[in-house]
């Protein structure tokens, strides 16, 4: 395969000091015997520089006559990938796709969030790509939906005859979508702190992960069939009430001797900022499906530990025989689906099972599926997977724009609102297990975190 | 709690020397630590010996007047453990019923089979034990109804709400009920020379573990509420045809320089012997819940594998969005819940996963319940929990009378079948996977058989 890649942005660099720059990043995965050093090599001296300005489509042009120079006559397909900051998005795609989009073959550009602030910025962000863009030359990427397990989510439910008859809210009491990261913004919550957690984790990837977990089948595995699934179940969302969201902020703690810095701390972070580091939601799908069935997101930084992870609890069992078995805490013997997307990727599926011996006593065991034990080979970063698939056309993993407006027409009201009462986050400790209002939210739909009870594991 | 054990046989014996042959039986479960002999001796030291005849009231008399000796008082309890051959089973009931039983205690009495050989000396056999005992002092045991993972069946299927859905001809398409032994009856094939291997194995322990996959569900865990589900079970099940069984009988065979003896080579075995030492049948049960659904029973001595197991082959998945991606062998793809009985007691699920890595590969995994790694404690025999559960007068793990006519009339026209018309066996060598005829009649019911595919570990 023949291609070259090209950096580009406003400081002078020479090819050199790119390939340094791209050196220091790369990581042998193959053995020794294959020469790795020799493709790493290979690899460098197919990397080259272009300086220029993000709105000069003049700088632009330039880039596109060195690339033409590289392509040599061979069908030249260009594929952008914009790692800049949101406010220049529109100049970068207006003068590279006027200036140095391929002449015959495909132009693409990825973007990466933040896709706006709420509905009106992210649709006026979309106005602007979409003159100089189709819609199929756009991928937002949401590197959740390049997980492998987040990408098994799909076989796990629709090439598994055992798991699809339970995917309802005939036997699923609720869903739990949870992110947690074990640090804080630790001195870069200046971009943090103009969005939050709920515009920087819920709105878009624990969201996507629910639209996945609860759309209907799709006519086939194609992009747009998919997509067009994952559209309906986000508009069949009911509006998120203030109720039943709670939105927390870290502060300070002393571990150990050690102490840990509040998230008003951080230097970049403007004084008495109210934005939430941590939030938990309640959200519900009015349709056939999953009315009545709570979704529970919780999202936060600063937390006792790292984690992403989709947990299913299913409903007890109707006239359960073994009810004074478990004595009173029947809560604690129905079933769970735990899918560990991150780290330590993991399926498991906890049962009932007797305790092996003369008495009847049950405890619960997990079907396990450990990848690190069954896969023992490196699993490829997201990145990979969703570059590959900008390079092929496969928009599967990426989000459409009507995907994009319903996400923020679930989310931009609440968020509006928050800011308007300017709503005081529950303050808690750096790495403690969040705020208590976390629990009294689940209580409220008779749910109890599944992360945090003694075998959340 | 007090109590003495008493043997009881023809032969002379003193109380010493039936300790001695005890103690060479007994072995140390726990710690060193905890007095380990002291407690065997004070074990020991409550055995004892009386010699009679097995039809002489006297003789039991002798025994009754013994044990009013150890009593001494105390509530008097009586247990019999009938460890004998069937032609004295009444004798010894009529015996030591009249002479031996508890003045003012319960008195209980523990068969093994066989009990008959089929339908007619069946009732006869329940039919004189009745004579001298009502339906509740009798405890047939069937020792595959104590093995720990057929005392979680239930457990399974009733506590977790994720399996009693899929439950029924809607997902499940087969069921294979797999009983397997290493060893022939090197030497010892007199006893079983007269009843065979579907008599020996099918007719009881896989029979009665597919009563108890199957059965709707009780109203309680009580015995009889269980009893009663499993003879609503087996009196749903359709005659077994001819058509549907195949029977074999190992022949010698020489691997790796050793040779193995043919079943008729057995000096106790008679010349010319049809007794089959393996059969595979395929049974059905006419009701709702699993009508169409072929229950595949396979038994066998002399194969290459020592082994007893359920697997459970679910449906293929309706409208397969991965159909392409299992190419033409979606057979291959369909889930199974395997239950390891014995021996390395496990539980496990297969299910379709997609292969970490960039393309969309999918591949079969286990969700795993491996007991020895979750329960490293050792698992009691089936012996000690009937024993326990007939000293508790517990009966849920005996086989009631009605269920036994219940077996006894699924399996006796076949038997008389095989034996008037004197049905040769298909000769497999010893140590092989048995008889091709076996993979015939699972082929005539769209079936695989699970322990033979690459996967069937």
């Amino acid at each position: 395969m023949h291609f070259t890649v090209f950096g580009y942005a406003r400081r002078k660099l020479t090819d050199e000091e790119l390939r340094e720059m791209i050196s220091k990043t790369l990581t042998c995965r193959i053995d020794e015997s294959e020469n790795c050093g020799d493709k790493m090599e290979q690899f460098l001296q197919r990397c080259f520089y272009q300086s220029g300005q993000y709105n000069s489509e003049e700088d632009f042009s330039e880039l596109d006559r060195k690339l033409k120079e590289k392509e040599a006559g061979k069908l030249p397909n260009r594929l952008f990938y914009l790692s800049i900051p949101p406010n220049i998005f529109v100049d970068v795609v207006r003068s590279a796709s006027r200036s140095a989009s391929s002449p015959t073959g495909w132009t693409r550009f990825i973007v990466e969030k933040p896709f706006g602030r709420d509905s009106e910025s992210s649709a006026e962000l979309t106005r602007c790509l979409k003159k100089y863009l189709s819609e199929d030359q756009i991928f937002r990427i949401d590197h959740y939906l390049g997980k492998e397990l987040v990408e098994n989510l799909s076989v796990l439910r629709f090439s598994n005859l055992v798991f699809e008859p339970l995917w309802s809210r005939n036997y699923i009491r609720n869903v739990q979508l949870i992110f947690s990261e074990d640090f804080g913004t630790e001195g870069r919550g200046g971009y943090f702190d103009n969005y939050g957690i709920i515009r920087d984790i819920m709105q878009n990837h624990l969201l996507q992960i629910l639209a996945l977990f609860a759309m209907e089948t799709p006519v086939s595995l194609d992009a747009e069939d998919i997509r067009n699934e994952k559209v309906k179940v986000l508009r069949s969302m009911r509006a998120l009430q203030l109720d039943d969201v709670v939105v927390g902020q870290y502060k300070g703690h002393t571990k150990g001797g050690k102490s840990y810095p509040a998230y008003i701390d951080d230097p970049t972070v403007p004084k008495g900022s109210l934005t939430p580091t941590f939030a938990a939601a309640a959200l519900f799908i009015d349709n056939a499906r999953w009315d009545g069935v709570p979704f529970l997101m919780k999202a936060g930084k600063a937390l006792h530990t790292r984690r992403a992870e989709i947990r299913v609890q299913f409903r007890h069992v109707p006239g359960n025989l073994y009810k004074r078995t478990f004595g009173t805490d029947l809560d604690k013997a129905t079933n769970e689906l735990v899918i560990h997307v991150q780290p330590n990727e993991a399926i498991y599926l906890k049962i009932n099972n007797k305790v092996p011996g003369l008495s009847m006593r049950l405890d619960r065991s997990n079907l396990n599926l450990l990848y690190s034990e069954r896969y023992p080979r490196e699993i490829p970063d997201a990145y990979e997977r969703l570059l590959l698939d900008a390079i092929e056309g496969e928009h599967r993993l990426f989000i459409r724009s009507d995907e994009l407006d319903a996400a923020w027409a679930l989310f931009t009201p609440l968020l509006k609102e928050l800011e308007n009462r300017k709503v005081a986050p529950e303050l808690y400790p750096y790495g403690s297990r969040g705020p208590v209002g976390a629990h009294y939210l689940a209580a409220k739909y008779n749910v109890r975190w599944g992360d945090l009870s003694s075998d959340g594991t």
